[in-house]
């Protein structure tokens, strides 16, 4: 068979299925959630349904190959008062059906088959199947935990070579929630492009803010990612975007017509957008305040446990911790689910060091503190 | 520079400067719209509205890898409502983004950079660039002109090699009208997967109806593509779809990994999709008979024209008349132009023997009926 995943074992793994059985008898504390609507995180629907309401009655498709310009003044003015302001116009945006389309367009932008991408040793699992959509090999950069998981800038000058096309950066980083906050001097010498994630921006813990890292880097091309799926809780409204810092701009005529060739950002979203950025700023910081309260919590139940040893995150959903006692992460997860707890093994985001186990902090408060409560009894 | 379209020119092409210079001068008629909504043809927005309404106080998100089921359910039963009717259950139909997004999701399925797909000489542009994005050849088979734009089976047969991975058959075609009706042996012979683009499926002018390909290929793989752009007048709520007939749901397993990977298609969309096929079906009437009326008068108007030669199409939108005295097609159009009406050049579309011209059936029928008279005229 030809095409993608063709040699792919598609059997559930014995993790999954262990989960399931476990589930189905009963009183399992998921604590692996990164989707708001089934945690209660709720856009206000008034305003989606008003601001919606209005877009039948004039309806008329009229495609632009960057999206809705409405759409993309409203994102370039959100980076201009971002800390520091990223200067973008409308014309650096381009808007599209979501962040991993987003992937996928910039993939096919700036590689060819047999090149390929660098990403953090440790990060979300959807870059594995993005790459194999385009025929790329990912390469490793090192995090270092003793370090916040800062990104190892050695391991990263290492790990480029001729056919190096892209640097990919989660900042806030998921899982370990670390936070890029200055210049990184070897993105500079080695001059290729990056492409910064940024869709847990909002959600800040130690830190004060999220720099976008194209304000910090202004002489390298960076592509910078975000959409409403983590921003505002919207993952089912399918709109994410790319902005084109100025070094950048000169792949914009080819974004364009890549852009053009799916169009895949439905036009309803885009008629929202504006919306979402003038109301949606009190949901936004509910949303982020249960995520820090959660955290907070987690932290405390954490501080004086002898197995579980959590880093503050800088920002983002989620904890990372180490567990030490335990050097298997399946056996682990599993024991924890026959515990009645679930959570994500560290190896499900890459290959690092030791056992870690991955939790949210997205999750409904009393069931996230039961979550927690449990799994410190667990491993106590 | 590395990734798709690096090599390509993109300088507006002497044509598109011709035309804006033209328009800005005013009173041009464009007879080439594909844009339902551009062309006062917009689904009843008090049905989109109540139906989206609903949509809001409930909405959660909990994806499925092949789309929400309810829509999913709508769409089989309209393969049940075909005729003949199509075989197909919830379980084979995978919801995309758009008929684009489904495309690039079936390349990815079944070819691998440097294998090739079979598609017809004269046909969609976008072919062109969805294959450019995994790197994939065209080889085109051909359409004969005088037996009413039917596939030459022996083109077929020498256009396939070891590395076509699948043909693309378009039906009713883009921009010739036709209509696959019956087997084509050929197909069965060679044995390669079929990928079928129906979504001018309603629109039939001298056949009956369009008769899904799967259902007269039951033996072969045949992805059947459609989406709401063309069927209910939506491009602009983005939602495509693919169908698997029987011998297809080998590929289930990896289709489902795939749209997974980007998630495309939104869910309010998907949420409307049983209420388009509940109350859509007037709206698809009054449609499909503009289209037809306007087919009629214009091929009323070349009846006994001494240089314009079309053939009545089985279905579609589009007429693509062969123009006598004339050698160079993008002569033609510059000349139309000058005259006040714009149609698309055939090169446009393939390399087809002679000179063409693609005219849309979509437009507002007075302007139309102008149109094709200033096209009488000049060419007269
Ligand atoms: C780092 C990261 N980027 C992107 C996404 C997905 O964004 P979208 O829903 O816009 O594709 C996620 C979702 O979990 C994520 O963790
Ligand atoms: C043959 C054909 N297929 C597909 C499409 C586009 O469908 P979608 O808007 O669902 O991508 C078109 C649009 O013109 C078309 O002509």
């Amino acid at each position: 068979m030809a095409g993608v995943f063709a040699q792919l074992d598609l059997t559930p793994n014995r993790l999954e299925q262990a989960r399931q059985a476990r589930a189905a008898r009963g009183d399992l504390i998921d604590l692996t959630s990164s989707n708001p609507t089934a945690q209660g995180l709720l856009f206000p629907p008034e305003v989606l349904a008003t601001a919606a309401a209005a877009y039948w009655p004039a309806r008329r498709y009229r495609p632009d190959p960057r999206g809705d310009l409405a759409a993309r003044e409203a994102v370039a003015a959100y980076y201009a008062r971002r800390s520091p302001p990223l200067a973008v116009t409308p014309d650096d945006i381009f808007l599209t059906a979501s962040t991993s389309e987003a992937y996928s367009l910039l993939f096919a932008l700036l590689a060819d088959p047999g090149d390929n991408l660098l990403v953090p040793n440790v990060t979300y699992p959807l870059f594995e199947y993005l790459a194999a959509l385009r025929n790329l090999e990912l390469r490793s950069y090192q995090l270092d935990e003793e370090r916040d998981w800062r990104i190892n800038a050695r391991s990263l000058r290492r790990a480029a070579d001729e056919r190096t096309r892209a640097i990919l950066i989660v900042s806030p980083h998921n899982p370990t929630g670390a936070i890029v906050d200055r210049h990184i001097a070897t993105l500079d010498l080695l001059g290729i492009p990056v492409i910064c994630d940024e869709v847990f921006a909002p959600f800040t813990y130690g830190a004060p803010a999220t720099p976008p890292l194209a304000a910090l880097h202004s002489d390298l091309p960076v592509f910078t990612l975000n959409g409403i799926s983590k921003l505002f809780a919207l993952p089912d409204l399918k709109l994410g975007w790319i902005a084109l810092n100025r070094p950048a701009r000169v792949f914009a005529p080819r974004l364009e017509l890549l852009n053009d060739t799916l169009l895949g950002a439905n036009a309803l979203s885009q008629f929202l957008l504006p919306t979402l950025f003038a109301e949606g700023e009190p949901f936004v910081t509910t949303m982020v305040s249960r995520v820090r309260a959660n955290i907070t919590f987690a932290l405390h139940q954490f501080a004086n446990h002898p197995r579980i040893h959590a880093r503050p995150p800088a920002g983002g959903y989620y904890l990372f911790p180490a567990i030490s006692g335990w050097d298997d992460e399946e056996a682990l997860a599993l024991y924890l689910l026959e515990q009645g707890v679930f959570v994500h093994p560290g190896y499900f985001y890459g290959e690092v060091h030791g056992c870690h186990i991955m939790i949210s902090a997205l999750s409904e408060p009393a069931l996230f503190a039961a979550g927690i409560e449990r799994l410190c009894a667990a491993l106590a």
